[in-house]
């Protein structure tokens, strides 16, 4: 079974981003936001079929943890109550996808950050999520602020009642920024690949997973600059005193395979190893196009990991069971499945 | 030859540090700064003889491109007129030690930048070093707030100024952020890499280069992400409707060999090929240990290099001719003392 961590509902239908802007307008205007629009079916399942599905059909993904989209998530935008109802109509359309294709897709929350908001303010969404819909983790934003970078960092106390959630309903976090306003950066170029390695420095600084040793977090984008420069983090460890990566992260951090050639999903793997990698595609989002030097798209990131060269066993790593290991919630759900109908690869 | 391209001073002596710290103190006091102290030749000579010389014979490096610690220039302290003298004191510093060692080192300059400030006024001391202390680049830090990010992109029309006047005087600049204040961010850690990464990216989205076809910029540090992530560049280079990163970039950018483990030296010399590197090592300085993995400091880069199996003519190209033609500077002094002293590696 072959699972992508990392998919965005980056083609989600017209009227819910048209909500979106108007509801930016009337918080402009100190206005209330007009009622969210009624949205079909038939309009979800064209957003999914003719992209995201028939992507995942092509290269082979067997199901999707899918979660609304990370640049339009714009924890900056307005106020606490404006993210509030963003993230609840963002999730509730993950969770029809999720309904209209159970076998193939499964939701991970957008929290409602919001700059300056303690983040206990999103712990009622994210249990909405998880035991109202179903959901198996949640997208965490280490610089609500769009690229100002003025929270604290990941491992600061103030970010514990979050964690304390995540533990209780045993779900993790991929750390994942949004859009940025700040000019020096490009949200997808410089921004995402930033935010990967700057929270892996936090995770390496301080003792977080001693607080919590149940707490999981995916790095997304290869992590960052991180394994390209592990030889770095590893003597950056040694000097600051602080125990092997091995030992005080790598029990809770993992990185995924949105790294878009050859060599970089080569280093990645053999950096880091088939325990802390899991596959993702971050399909369709990114990078949409087709590299010339290969005739695929960047973005297929099946390709490369299948190009590697792990054996049988360190494969089915990365591609099922590091994922089902990183969100019981979803293991349990394809065990409950597996259970009930044994149709290959469906899900409860 | 073997040139590392990557050196700054961080062993200096004592009083100049506390000088540093004194100016500091009578800024916050509203005072005067203190005379610089008196450094006798000595003290200098004992700060880099048992320290970056010794590195250097071990290492079998015959010349280090040299200036001021990146960390300590601490552009976001004080004001301009703080900048100005600290980065004075430096770069003559700097050029204490070429003079000591005119065959082992050639200078590079901190510039003094100030946030706020535009970069006009760091041309006089860029041209005080060049031209009066016979330096061959300058360090240009893209985000002079010390973690916050305000600076515009260093494709902005406001930092022409500078980049008239290294056209000019045929220097390029290594792009490099200091100290940082703000505590998201780990400077060596985090901090470094992503500024590398945010500069490669504001590069690739601008036509900089076409305006400036002879601006040379060093993005240290590999690239920060940028090699791992090559593919993710080329394919937004494609999607943004930008010239492929070989047209618009590379003929002005290069990385340096700053990555600390052999996966990462060998990506970057397979992606990026053995014309956009230079040997680099950063010692003495961010990660000073020894890797327990191999016996050898995790910043002897030399090893990695010469492990990856580059031929004669590309190892050459890495070690000493790519500088040579990046620095035609320090090329043009090489061919003087060539022609005057026939002794090998000898600097005029």
């Amino acid at each position: 079974m072959i699972i992508d961590c990392h998919g965005h509902y980056t083609t989600a239908p017209a009227a819910h981003t048209e909500w979106r802007r108007a509801q930016q307008a009337a918080f402009d205007a100190g206005r209330d936001a007009p009622a969210y629009p009624r949205i079909d079916d038939d309009e979800i399942r064209a957003s999914i079929e003719g992209s995201q599905l028939r992507l995942m059909d092509e290269r082979g993904v067997d199901l999707t943890i899918f979660s609304p989209r990370a640049s339009a998530m714009g924890h900056h935008v307005g106020d606490e109550h404006v993210s509030a109802r963003w993230a609840q109509v963002s999730n509730d359309l993950i969770a029809r996808v999720v309904g209209l294709y159970p076998e193939r897709f499964v939701g991970v929350c957008q929290l409602p950050q919001s700059p300056g908001v303690p983040i206990e303010r999103s712990v009622g969404e994210l249990r909405r999520c998880v035991e109202g819909l179903g959901f198996v983790g949640c997208n965490l934003n280490p610089d609500p602020s769009g690229g100002h970078w003025d929270a604290p960092p990941l491992t600061d106390s103030s970010w514990y009642p979050l964690y304390e959630a995540m533990v209780e309903l045993d779900v993790p976090a991929t750390v994942h920024v949004s859009a940025v306003t700040n000019p020096a950066f490009h949200a997808t170029g410089s921004h995402y690949l930033n935010a990967d390695t700057t929270a892996f420095m936090q995770f390496l600084q301080a003792d977080l997973f001693r607080e919590f040793p149940g707490l999981r977090f995916v790095v997304p984008h290869g992590g960052g600059a991180v394994p390209f420069h592990w030889g770095r983090f590893r003597g950056l460890a040694d000097m600051l005193g602080r125990p092997p990566l091995e030992e005080s992260v790598m029990g809770n951090v993992f990185f995924d395979t949105c790294v878009y050639h050859q060599p970089g999903i080569d280093l990645l793997l053999d950096v880091v190893g088939a325990d802390n990698v899991l596959f993702g595609s971050e399909a369709v989002g990114a990078v949409r196009g087709i590299d010339p030097r290969t005739g695929h798209h960047f973005d297929d990131t099946r390709r490369y990991v299948d190009a590697h060269g792990l054996d049988a066993a360190e494969l089915e790593k990365v591609y099922e069971l590091n994922a089902r290991r990183v969100y019981p919630r979803l293991d349990a759900a394809l065990q409950r499945r597996a259970a009930t109908a044994p149709t290959e690869g469906a899900l409860a």
